[in-house]
């Protein structure tokens, strides 16, 4: 019976560690705790972890690449591997290819999540990434714009400081990793509640998952998330919104949203995105 | 018939221009339109309105006060004066409670609202203000600090660009305006979603209410506030709350608000405080 119940602990914490998909939420932490960075690695494989860096969001990839490099060399990974791809039909080249047919986890970096989906969206890379991570064979984070490009609408860009309209938020097309996901990042940090309740009033089908700096969503695999880090992650579900004037309002006139649902979720607390309900508090606090 | 249309017409009109008390967000229009300006002038009789400045939250009481006295003057008041009180037992001296006594309208100033309770709670001022008000005998407004401390819970002070979390706000008691709501403004403009949410944690029998700059939440005196001026009110329902970590979360941990309902309103949507619903819009837009 102990030995039952070791086995189920055991197991428990196995499920709880691994995470085919983490969405960060920009700035984490690399330099003291690296909570999130270490729970990508372990989820990775742990120094049996190959890891292929895509730095392509950012304008200094070369820089961005090398920062994260270090990290998962000291952390112990067996491989790490920058892919540094600078033009849009290297993404269907063979080199590499191969290299992210090896990989046991890929990790995209900030920058500039139009840049990054413009170079890499629909092509062979991307495919094989999905595929990949829909077969448990590769665990896939993305930090800030990395973050952003998860859904399949995604926030391009935007301002802030103003009543939520609809110029507030400039929306495209994200890579569709989680499709039911609206992302937006260093949420709270840089007052982004307006411009995703915007995005929000103009995707009503979609969750809306504000993560703060520092901070992350971890998908499990089975349509929950949990929150790892030191800040919240917001969900914004307008399933029962009874009234928008999107978009009959004017451009700029603000928006009405009523009977929005609002989650405020910190470390440890798992929401089914699927059936749109937070389970009970299981995580460490 | 005809003749009953209209006059219920006009009378809904009427009744809609009324506000017993109107709690603005801050920065509102001085120039051009001034629609919520008017709004206060109006409702507090328009060319029969004997107004009365309040600018004591100010560290400039003189140079706010004139402002707001041009203002009055220029929209054709009939008479405005200033009640530039500098010390808290000046607030139960009969010369200010005559002027006080003559008025139909009363308008607090932003400042700094430690600085307006300290000045006034409790005098025979604010015992005279709230009397009046809840006889119809005196329209209040308030914007900015002066929008701050309409509830019995008020935010004094606090950070923003952080997860929700305990250290976000200072709350103390305000004047109790309005008991029921815990009040923000300047609210999208200086990211302050978080510590708002950070006060409703704290008071989950308070309705949060975050209104933007110029904007206001107009109340009608029956129980119903409708959204005058160009950006939102947001108003944070815990009232289905189903769980909190406050205040077993150590001070700086991140809070966790599980299920609460978020409405955004803009100019026209009208809002049933005491039942906490939005009612079906029936403003103008």
């Amino acid at each position: 019976m102990l030995e039952l119940e070791t086995r189920l602990a055991q197991q428990s914490m196995v499920i709880s560690t691994q995470y085919p998909v983490m969405v960060v939420g920009g700035a984490e932490d690399k330099v003291n705790g690296c909570d999130i960075l270490t729970a990508f690695f372990e989820s990775a494989g742990g120094s049996a972890a190959k890891i292929g860096i895509i730095p392509c969001a950012s304008r200094e990839p070369t820089v961005v690449g090398d920062r994260y490099y270090q990290i998962f060399q000291k952390m112990g990974a067996q491989q790490v591997q920058v892919l540094d791809i600078r033009y849009r039909n290297e993404c269907d080249e063979a080199r590499w290819l191969e290299i992210l047919n090896d990989c046991t986890g890929v990790f995209v970096t900030g920058g500039d999540q139009l840049r990054l989906c413009d170079l890499v969206g629909g092509t062979e890379l991307i495919k094989t990434i999905k595929q990949k991570v829909a077969l448990g064979q590769l665990k896939l984070a993305g930090t800030s714009a990395g973050a952003a490009m998860m859904g399949d609408r995604m926030i391009a860009g935007g301002s802030s400081g103003e009543s939520p309209n609809q110029t507030l938020v400039e929306l495209t097309e994200g890579l569709g990793i989680i499709p039911e996901l609206l992302v937006d990042q260093h949420f709270h940090n840089r007052n982004r509640m307006a411009r995703l309740m915007s995005a929000v009033a103009a995707n009503p089908d979609k969750l809306g998952v504000g993560i703060d700096e520092d901070t992350c969503a971890a998908l499990d695999g089975s349509g929950v998330f949990q929150v790892l880090g030191k800040g919240t992650v917001t969900v914004i579900d307008p399933g029962s919104l009874t009234h928008t004037n999107y978009p009959q309002a004017d451009a700029a006139h603000p928006l009405s949203l009523h009977n929005l649902k609002v989650h405020v979720l910190s470390k440890g607390d798992r929401y089914d995105y699927k059936n749109r309900a937070v389970l009970a508090n299981s995580g460490v606090r």
